[in-house]
């Protein structure tokens, strides 16, 4: 029988950031495999790329761990996967997470980064660094791959399951700035996703939004998306409330493990010879796997805190780990913050949250 | 460069249905290539499976057409594929649409079949057949396909987009009749699509939804899918709202063709010869292909109405047409008007909506 082994393959170069003043403050206690993916991805983040780390986490778990140099923050609790985030928070004031967004907030790290509990990341960052001025509420923002082009940021993946149509037009601002400074779009192209093409298509609340993206001011409203538009090149920036987000997100990654699970089903019954399918078929599946792979997308950025907080996939590996400090590198170096609140200043001159 | 090609692949024997009393309505003039896909259809369902038809539509617009002997349906008018829905079926009474589900009321066709405006398939099979006693709204019930074994039911598709927990309750119990009644499952798993597996997750809605499903009579209910649950088997029915449910959908379908495209172009930069990859890959693609066609999977199924109301993707092949087809005739073999009525009854006897 075949199985999918994924292997590192050929890596894009990536220039080596220049030195970023601050460290980023990592979360070591967070996600399914940590503290090892984690401190082994940091290693690998500060070798390969120069990237200035710092890890967060219990000095006596982490003391089992080669560390490569790399400094440690002592804390003495850990918010776990199923802890309540908003109530985990509030109690374990001395968790990592919330000691990562601490650092940031008194100007010793530049950013945050964490694979572990998604609620409770934003929970963190929310009540340690505050919002951006004038912004509702903030908003998960992941990148989805498409053929030939930067990838669509799409938002909210699961911040906010209930929403008002104003939060979504600071979605679309938000989102646009995100695109425009991560990948150095102009004008990127915002969509609001639906489910059918004309202006009237929708519920309730995606109705009530359209009418408002199309007078909001700086961002290029091209109208509706649908689901199947969201791994194309229609569209640049896709705005949504988080359960939709959610879901969708999580329907595209159910589909790459049924497609590569029914693919390899496929081959393993077609009983050509190992040799052949070795070099032909697992290049493609991997391919396929690369592209919708969380080791590769580089994490989801909240967007709306006062400061940087990137959340890694909970089942980071160590490469997805890597990937996702590249991301926090570069949005630190990009001032991707200071993009925001000119993006929101300039929507809402009078706005005071 | 290599191009997915979709060809006739092994069908897996199909037994010949024996004789539906009454012949199936078939719009002739919905979806994107009708008549002719729709003509073409018919006929080899007539031919191969004995399924017995008659084609509603433009006589003058039939007639350019070799209709093997399929008896016609005159009327004079045909609903678009961007006509709004209500008042189109409100304005054009003698339009193929809506004569389909006149001969069904009227005891004239054993059900309805069409490829054309989804919106306007529900309304006019609404308005003209009615709806099951008790039912609040019917919905549309997709079938996702699994690996190993019967497909999963999601509903709704898209029927509505603003939905009462008690509605989603009642999916529940028709998608779990349908499932039962289609597969044969014993007692279907049935699940609420939501973003968390603890039963605290979700919106407003789900959290709701929630409570009630968990002492609903007539329906296994193990607790909340997430997105990435859809093409698993850990689940046969998935309820959720219309505006979800069609995201959902439509971003399954964008998924396969990113994949697909995908994949072709890493095996054109493969460089590796071309009877290789014919043989071994492109069967691996089609597989996948397959596996998520409309083609395949049958069209959905109107749930709710007082009658059987099949919706073909709008833009069916003649092969589309004859899936739908023989999911048609199986379900008014198998009497699933029936077993909804059995279900909705059984669940809320006491209820006149």
């Amino acid at each position: 029988m075949w199985q999918l082994r994924l292997v590192q393959g050929p890596r894009r170069p990536r220039r080596r950031l220049t030195a970023v003043p601050l460290p980023i403050a990592v979360d070591a206690m967070g996600g399914d495999f940590a503290p090892q993916a984690v401190v082994e991805g940091c290693r690998q983040a500060v070798e390969k790329f120069g990237i200035s780390v710092v890890l967060v986490g219990l000095p006596d778990v982490l003391a089992q761990f080669d560390l490569g140099g790399i400094p440690v923050e002592a804390c003495t609790e850990v918010i776990e996967m199923h802890d309540e985030p908003g109530a985990s928070v509030r109690r374990k004031k001395d968790s990592s997470l919330v000691r990562c967004a601490e650092l940031v907030r008194d100007g010793k790290a530049s950013a945050m980064m964490s694979a572990g509990n998604t609620g409770a990341t934003m929970a963190a960052a929310l009540l340690r660094m505050g919002r951006i001025k004038g912004v509702h509420r903030p908003a998960i923002a992941t990148a989805l791959p498409k053929l030939g082009s930067a990838p669509t940021i799409m938002l909210d993946g699961g911040a906010n399951t209930e929403v008002q149509p104003s939060w979504l037009v600071q979605f679309a601002q938000m989102g646009s700035a995100y695109a425009a400074s991560r990948f150095g779009l102009e004008s990127p192209r915002v969509a609001l996703l639906t489910i059918g093409e004309e202006a009237g298509k929708g519920n309730d609340l995606t109705k009530q939004t359209f009418k408002l993206l199309q007078d909001a001011p700086g961002i290029q409203f091209i109208g509706n998306a649908e689901g199947r538009d969201l791994l194309t090149d229609q569209v640049d920036v896709v705005v949504t409330d988080g359960f939709t987000g959610n879901v969708c997100l999580k329907a595209l990654e159910g589909c790459l493990r049924f497609m590569v699970s029914n693919t390899i089903r496929t081959v393993n019954e077609s009983g050509a010879d190992q040799q052949t399918l070795q070099k032909n078929v697992v290049p493609a599946l991997e391919s396929m796997f690369e592209a919708l792979s969380p080791d590769t997308y580089g994490g989801a950025m909240l967007l709306g805190t006062d400061g940087v907080c990137v959340i890694s996939h909970g089942s980071s590996s160590p490469r997805a780990i890597v990937t996702a400090l590249c991301l926090t590198a570069e949005l630190v170096e990009r001032d991707l913050v200071g993009h925001l609140r000119a993006a929101i200043g300039m929507a809402s001159p009078a706005h005071d949250a």
